[in-house]
């Protein structure tokens, strides 16, 4: 327990551990010019060597998908597509852009949102199958109108997919699935192979081989979503706060890696001494106890002195996920000013924003919440500009332009003005009308 | 000319000149290390070393400001503040985001866009004061809400700063203003130094040294908006299309550096030829020939087959401004798929957006286009995500977000949830009203 640090201390004491995976840049690179060389039959020798298998086919079947839908757990189903109507309700309203505007008459402007045609998507294997990932990936990519959706994801020793991956890839609408992982399945999808279609942008996170490949290909032209980072949580809580909520969320974050941020605001000690107990409590009944456990050897539980106090720590440290639990968190909530997801009162725990409260889960950590949000429809789509300027318009703003070009010594933009205004009063004289 | 090309020339035909600044890494991280290290006396240092003159301060004054204001010539200031009207009107309506919703009764969630707290302006220096960047950046800044806007730009070798760009930069609200340039302004702005606060997303244009401290400096955790290459200008034409406006936006496009990249795209192969002799025509009588000359040596005319090929190798190209004066704008314009900015019909020159129409002028280059558009307001905020749960909320979503956590073997996530759901079970039995 922290208690009331000075400004002094914050900067270390809000510093993320150093993730620095320059070590890991040559055996990438290798890998990425392997794949760019070699096209499918690296990934066949890759997937062989990291995934511990001989595939036939790097390409999903359609028997791989029916037998996947026919067997998952209808439970499982059913909660995938509550998950998923939350999800498309919340992000398809996202899509409105401003309608056309004269910013002057006869000056038309206005912006339209073009979907990016041809994106990737990564999905980490693991010990876990992350179908949820495949939602909030989805979702918007299918929402937005791409044209071409990619799917990346690593087979087990067996050359399958997880049937919930698969269930919920084809649910959304996503036919073309890979068994591919790693930094080779980054590699595919930038330069594209024989077997895996070229695209314009990944989303999607991954272990540290595939944040490197992410960063190595980004700086080759192809377009990444965000630098992902340890997942963080930070709790702002008070006196009526429940200690068992908070240790649950706490612990819903420190299950996830042992690198992992944990982190308690508040301005009550006894809070601080209560959470702590239940957090004791139901680490014993965690499967992955060992992983929670090392997590919160570094999690940070710090006494404000006041609300102000709290909400400025908090705007320092800028969490991935922020649950903001005091009797007065509306308020508090409107103060934030660097945080990726916002989870409000008593009943909002972060795992809702995980699965399927409609919110997405794919949020700026290590920081970067100062100055991006999540993922959201933005990031697929490019708003684009268009201007349609009529013979009234150019006449009413012509003369700024040659003006302002003038100035700036740059001639030809001034004639680029001052051909179309002499032609407009050669053939009108000032007479030229609004139409 | 270029008569018809196949598709498979088209990678080569559409190929940028390859820009690698790598040779210049290890100049500006030394530039880097040093404002890093010795904060303002190494700005000092380096301006003498590289802008050519011994600054008494790097601020500029009040009194240097109102000087520029009274001074400067009052046709400017009026075409100036023409734009920024513009400008401010076309951005203001970019800031709305989608009011709150309700994805499953009970469960409330939002997106609520929020300033960037800290952010610095770039603005380069050169032959011409590029106030309308100042425009271009400050304005959506200011709009936007954020707290600090800091700006950089080199002082002449008296150490002035063009009263242009201190108008408008005093005009639109911006008082933090240095007199600083090159990868050393990047830098002072990514760490702060005593003077230079530091930032967290820094915008602008600048020459290679600039490009490659924004690159290194985002590679540090400091947000970027762009990487910026050379200018780009793609046309599309047909027989009713006028050849003397489409060589003046050609040439308008071409002045700005011998690297600027000029297309023409067009159904008639008479307008290639009239688009020719009129750009020789106009050439001469420019101030800036010789550099236009350079970029016309790699400019492209290309014949297209009909309007469906324009529209695949326009797209196919990407271009940063896209000029469409074919008699059917409109729909061609529908159907494009990349580009960052686009001007439709006979009296849309590409100055009018440079300028004073209201669109910004800060766009995606080098093929970017295929996946961001060029600075919007979106730039300048995070859209952060809130969501609010009531009882009846949980009640109603829990059981997915329990079923969905256990899948993914994230036990503690489930837990979180369950734990509310029993106290709710407890408190009421099944009878959770929705409030």
């Amino acid at each position: 327990m922290v208690n009331h640090p000075p400004k002094s201390d914050w900067e270390k004491l809000f510093t993320r551990p150093l993730i620095d995976y320059s070590s890991l840049e040559e055996t990438v690179r290798n890998v990425l010019e392997k794949v760019k060389e070699e096209g499918d039959m690296a990934l066949f020798e890759l997937t062989k060597k990291f995934d511990n298998v001989s595939l036939e086919n790097l390409s999903v079947t359609g028997k791989e998908i029916a037998e996947a839908v026919s067997t998952l757990d209808p439970k499982l189903k059913k909660a995938i597509q509550t998950a998923r109507l939350n999800i498309e309700k919340f992000h398809k309203a996202q899509l409105q852009v401003p309608g056309p505007m004269e910013t002057t008459p006869g000056v038309k402007c206005w912006q339209k949102s073009i979907p990016i045609e041809k994106v990737g998507l990564y999905i980490p294997g693991g010990s876990a199958p992350l179908f949820s990932t495949v939602l909030m990936l989805g979702i918007p990519a299918v929402l937005a109108g791409c044209k071409e959706i990619t799917l990346c994801t690593p087979p087990d020793t067996e050359g399958k997919i997880n049937p919930a991956i698969l269930f919920t890839a084809n649910l959304i609408g996503i036919e073309k699935i890979f068994k591919v992982g790693g930094s080779q399945a980054i590699a595919a999808m930038a330069y594209g192979t024989e077997t895996i279609p070229k695209i314009f942008k990944i989303f999607g996170p991954g272990n540290q081989f595939v944040s490197m490949a992410k960063e190595l290909v980004s700086r080759q032209g192809t377009a990444i979503d965000m630098v992902a980072g340890p997942s963080e949580v930070a709790i702002m809580a008070d006196e009526t706060s429940n200690p068992e909520f908070i240790a649950a969320d706490l612990l819903s974050q420190a299950e996830h890696g042992p690198d992992s941020q944990v982190l308690l605001f508040t301005t009550s000690e006894n809070i601080v001494k209560q959470s702590i107990k239940e957090v004791k409590a139901q680490l014993d009944q965690l499967p992955r106890k060992e992983i929670a456990t090392q997590a919160l050897a570094s999690a940070r539980f710090i006494v404000a002195t006041d609300d102000d106090n709290m909400v400025e720590m908090v705007n320092k440290y800028a969490p991935e996920h922020l649950i903001i639990c005091t009797e007065n968190y509306l308020q508090l909530s409107e103060r934030i000013t660097a945080a990726g997801s916002v989870f409000l009162g008593p009943h909002t725990p972060e795992s809702a924003g995980d699965y399927a409260s409609g919110t997405n889960h794919t949020l700026p950590t290590n920081g970067y919440a100062r100055t991006q949000g999540g993922l959201n429809m933005d990031n697929f789509v490019k708003k684009v500009t268009f201007q349609e300027i009529s013979e009234y318009g150019i006449f009413n703003i012509g003369s700024a332009i040659e003006i302002m070009a003038e100035a700036e010594k740059l001639n030809a933009h001034k004639t680029a003005v001052s051909k179309r205004l002499k032609r407009l009063l050669d053939n009108f004289g000032n007479d030229v009308q609004h139409k």
